[in-house]
């Protein structure tokens, strides 16, 4: 069939939206009509060339929701009409990691997926002129119609509207994952969430659903903050205001009976290595947990006195928020059905397939949190 | 009173034996005839002047065991008899960091321990001519008697002998809890061991005793093999061997079912900031557990790539084992005197006070395993 979509031809150049040719299902495989897709910092670290492992061409986009509207011989967990989300960490229930129970991180598909094509090794998208167009992240979401495994799709419930729950694809899931699943915080808790993006957002109203007493956000940019305060932020601080960071969280965490301070978890969601042990070392000696959930540059390394350990700090890091996709993304799409959760007003901008570039310049600019693109 | 003790004078000399003056126990102090003591890495990184925080003229020491002679004013938990094991990690129960039941490493006395002197601010030990000489980890088992908090001695059992589990006062302790509190290894575990001296060998029969099925040895001695096969070691790397020891260990542990391969936990017993990250690298992507137990020169900085992290892997460390001091070093004897775990082999050198010196030569000479100081 023919389907159009918006294809990263090459690194540093915008994408160009045309019609391509997608090859049906094939057995174990689905055809899912996607409905909206996010756009997120991951596509635009590949599109920029930054990502060492950026293949090219390429349908970018990992954040959709859609509807199933063919399966592939085989397939029993989903079928036509089903509405679904795509996971770019699949969840086969078979593979040694997901038998694991350790672990979100299926790998029962990862060698192909990170090749960009499907499991049998071949890709389903062609130019009309029949060259060979590459998956990303085992979604291309960023194509109206794409194939995917069927341990990559998520069945989800039909009232939910796609152009809000396909976020839940990607960053709601990071954001609240990070602090259910990784860090799995506790009633009471004190809190410093790094960086106030839409991740830091979903870290927030993961914090606050988890029953933190203290969240404090932390960000150069203080237009931020009325945002961060709706989804539950109860202390902000500047990094540009102080002489020291992680003084100034060990300063605000102390109470009467605890003298000694540092935050019990914390979250970076900066992908900036400095900011990552800041984080760490802002935590509490004896069980502060520190989560790890920006993506850093190629090449960049975290550092720590081991002494930071060694007095009781853990160091993690989290992927898709620890949450294995088919069991974890169906019940968050019912905690926003059921108002647990918020996703609206992280959704800043909607556009079409056409202006799907303007998206990343939006992101570019900082004035986006979310910018939906609905087919 | 008068006794007799180990001084260390100054940094960079030998230690001084000498008569000193021993005040007698203050309110919640106990008075302790020291029977035994082992000479630690710890005690060598002080009197060696590297620790940055180290203090002098001090009585070093802090692996012991002894009989209580007297108790201070208000004293419950122990009286004169009571065999005891000095805790350089005391367990009040009752601070913050007690109470949050996440850590061992008790705050109550921490500012006055590391300023070698008792809870009220002084020292109870003194020279002929009357002048201070400070404790050392609130322990200063390098003297025949010495003075501790309440809150710092463990009441252990009469029947065991001072001579062996004295050394349950640090190394024992150290790397069996390493195990059973930090990593909380399970049953079936594949488990690498970063060098293979006295802590390195009681992490190897913590393991043992914890159930694990695979238990890597990695020292670039390959004397060390036959003692720690006797302790439970059921492979052996030497790094020098082989290209890359991450890779090496990686491909030890994959299995027919499992090809991605990894340790579910790692233990690093050098304290070398490299072999930590080899240590943290090689464990299994999605839910490896790295744990620091080694002292790092002070300065030296851990580093690695966060995707790491990102990808499951946790990095931690553990101090005195994560053991709860008055509550578990009992019980550790009891294990010892039941046969569970084993110290005899380890203690490889006995000597008398006057002799000290040549225990921290034997260390430097690499011939000991751990020499004890018998009174």
């Amino acid at each position: 069939m023919r389907t159009r979509a918006a294809v990263a031809v090459e690194a540093g150049k915008p994408l160009e939206v045309m019609e391509v040719n997608l090859e049906g299902p094939k057995p174990g495989e689905v055809l899912v009509e996607i409905k909206a897709t996010g756009i997120c910092h991951t596509d635009e670290f590949t599109l920029s060339g930054a990502d060492p492992e950026g293949l090219f061409p390429a349908i970018l986009g990992h954040e959709g929701a859609g509807v199933v509207m063919e399966v592939g011989e085989g397939v029993t967990s989903v079928k036509p009409g089903d509405h679904v989300i795509p996971l770019y960490t699949p969840e086969c229930r078979t593979c040694p990691s997901c038998l694991s129970q350790k672990t979100n991180l299926c790998t029962s598909i990862r060698a192909t997926q990170g090749q960009g094509v499907m499991p049998d090794g071949t890709s389903r998208f062609t130019t009309l002129d029949g060259d060979p167009i590459l998956h990303y992240m085992g979604c291309s979401t960023f194509a109206n119609h794409t194939v995917l495994p069927e341990i990559a799709v998520a069945k989800v419930r039909e009232d939910a509207p796609f152009d809000k729950i396909c976020y839940i694809g990607c960053g709601v899931t990071t954001g609240i994952g990070a602090v259910i699943n990784t860090a799995k915080v506790e009633i009471g808790a004190k809190a410093v969430v790094f960086g106030l993006g839409g991740i830091g957002l979903n870290v927030i109203q993961g914090l606050r659903l988890a029953g933190a007493d203290m969240i404090i956000g932390v960000d150069i940019n203080p237009d931020k903050v009325p945002m961060a305060e709706h989804f539950g932020m109860t202390h902000y601080l500047n990094p540009n205001d102080v002489d020291d960071v992680v003084a100034e969280i060990v300063n605000m965490t102390k109470t009467p009976f605890d003298q000694i301070g540092g935050a019990d978890y914390s979250f970076d969601a900066t992908g900036n290595v400095q900011v990552m042990r800041a984080a760490l070392e802002c935590t509490h000696r004896g069980w502060g947990v520190s989560v790890i959930i920006g993506v850093a540059p190629a090449g960049a390394e975290i550092s720590t006195r081991p002494f930071q350990l060694v007095t009781g700090r853990v160091w993690k890091g989290t992927a898709f928020g620890g949450a294995r996709g088919r069991t974890d993304v169906p019940q968050i799409v019912d905690w926003y059905m059921d108002g647990k959760i918020e996703i609206d007003p992280m959704i800043t901008h909607t556009l079409s397939l056409d202006n799907i570039n303007e998206g990343f310049e939006l992101m570019h600019a900082g004035k986006s949190i979310r910018s939906v693109v609905v087919y």
